[in-house]
């Protein structure tokens, strides 16, 4: 795999201000840099937003993981988008201090268990998933390749980046072990740039990676009025990353009726049931499972 | 035991309004009030925060289930104030239509599984959370009584009061499994009360009940400016219920350090990494567990 080496790191924690995982770990760099540093690099921390964080909801105005496509230096603008300006402006590709890779750390109130989101085929992206896989044999990849969200979120804003998401956790709550796997995550990310910067993938040969691409986000059956009318069913409930087939349930609706999988084939469920998901209509998205030689 | 005999049951639910389980039943009821119908006893159903229920979070001003010892029909004092003045003057004992009983509707992040809490040592609550752990060997009792929730909390408002507590569950997200053994539990209430009223309980004998009897709750460490410096320790994660020793793990410190139960005895934790206690300056409770007669 080629050049150029990695010169500085981000890692981002509190972008949604009540993910406490992240947090918790930006604050702790913060105040304690030498626990993430390493010889070949620098690295960067940034609590991301933090008036969120203090208010303790996911955003002020805006999904900040949502604004970067539109930033404003406008003192008008939502403060999501000034936040966006003002990291761009220090860390962006033409910032003061541009990161050549953004790692940004989220939890899910759903079951991802530990995942590392990518929203690019990047060989560099998907040659650190592949290596932290072998390490971590917990870790998912799933690929969210989409139209909008590498130009809105913030580990989009390199074309190296990556977000990690875990769960299940209740926002506004921290989970040691969540933590725990979390940090030791970005532990192995940094070890990974290292050995990148050393030249250790240079000539070595394609290794297989297993992944989840995104295919589409399904909502909630909902009413006129835009009133969710059933709930995830049981039997979907927590099963993200189970093969979900044709004809097996997915809702259960007030009346206690159950409603199935219409598709075709096989698929994947992902982020099931997440609480930040009902306001942009979705229950659950779907994934199929891919081999790929990276 | 003895009479009077219960004219009216109160079912509410959204008295914290990010709490999706009790929110979904209580609109549920109000739709479709034959479902929790019965012959020998009205039954009301109130949707207890609606405005918290609109915004998505536990209150708008102040916790309405800490409220009903300072009721305000002042438009100047906090929303929950007012309305717990609306709901005393319609259910409360000098209301219109006085409850007799009132089963209150909770979501925990905890691990709580199906808790029914009790606020006082009424016969006729101990007799009913006899009878429900016969017939739902999940449930567990946690006796929380103390000078001030009885008369603060929804369900002090009647002698005759319980609230249901399930988890562990995220706020505002609807699990189907938790709103299921709800609703089963709810039915069984109702069933109690009809036996009760027909007069099954008159001259039974006495019978078993395990209960967990609050004793203490304990914070978080803290710094000198009130900031959280250590977790709940992965080994009392999750833990709700299960014996807790001297000398066993509770928190992890930010440095990694653990900090272990100092206490001179078993004890029973519960209400371990409550979202909505973090503010309230609780990590979790402790209890200790006793077997009555009654």
């Amino acid at each position: 795999m080629s050049s150029p080496s990695v010169r500085r790191v981000l890692l981002a924690g509190g972008t949604h201000g009540n993910e406490q995982v992240g947090v918790w770990l930006a604050k702790t760099w913060l105040a304690r840099p030498d626990l993430v540093r390493r010889e070949s690099f620098e690295t960067q921390v940034l609590l991301a937003n933090p008036r969120a964080v203090q208010a303790g909801v996911r955003y002020v105005d805006q999904d900040l993981n949502r604004s970067f496509s539109a930033p404003s230096g406008d003192p008008r603008a939502p403060y999501e988008a000034q936040r966006a300006q003002e990291i761009l402006a220090r860390f962006g590709p033409s910032g003061s201090e541009p990161a050549d890779l953004v790692i940004d750390l989220h939890t899910t109130t759903a079951n991802m268990g530990l995942s590392l989101i990518l929203t690019n085929r990047d060989p560099f992206n998907l040659r650190m998933a592949q290596w932290l896989s072998e390490r971590e044999p917990r870790l998912k990849v799933y690929l969210w390749i989409d139209a909008t969200l590498p130009k809105s979120a913030l580990s989009g804003q390199t074309t190296r980046g990556a977000t990690i998401e875990v769960g299940p956790t209740p926002n506004n709550v921290l989970r040691a072990d969540l933590c725990v796997a979390t940090e030791q995550l970005v532990q192995l990310c940094l070890d990974f740039v290292e050995e990148f910067n050393g030249g250790a993938f240079e000539s070595s040969a394609p290794r297989e990676l297993e992944v989840f691409e995104h295919l589409e986000s399904c909502d909630y059956p909902r009413d006129a009025a835009g009133a969710v009318v059933a709930m995830v069913h049981p039997e979907l409930q927590d099963a993200d990353y189970t093969a979900l087939e044709p004809g097996e349930p997915i809702f259960l609706t007030r009346d206690g009726e159950t409603l199935v999988y219409g598709g075709g084939g096989t698929v994947y469920p992902v982020f099931v049931n997440e609480a930040a998901y009902y306001e942009k209509g979705i229950a659950f998205s779907l994934a199929r499972r891919e081999l790929l030689w990276v």
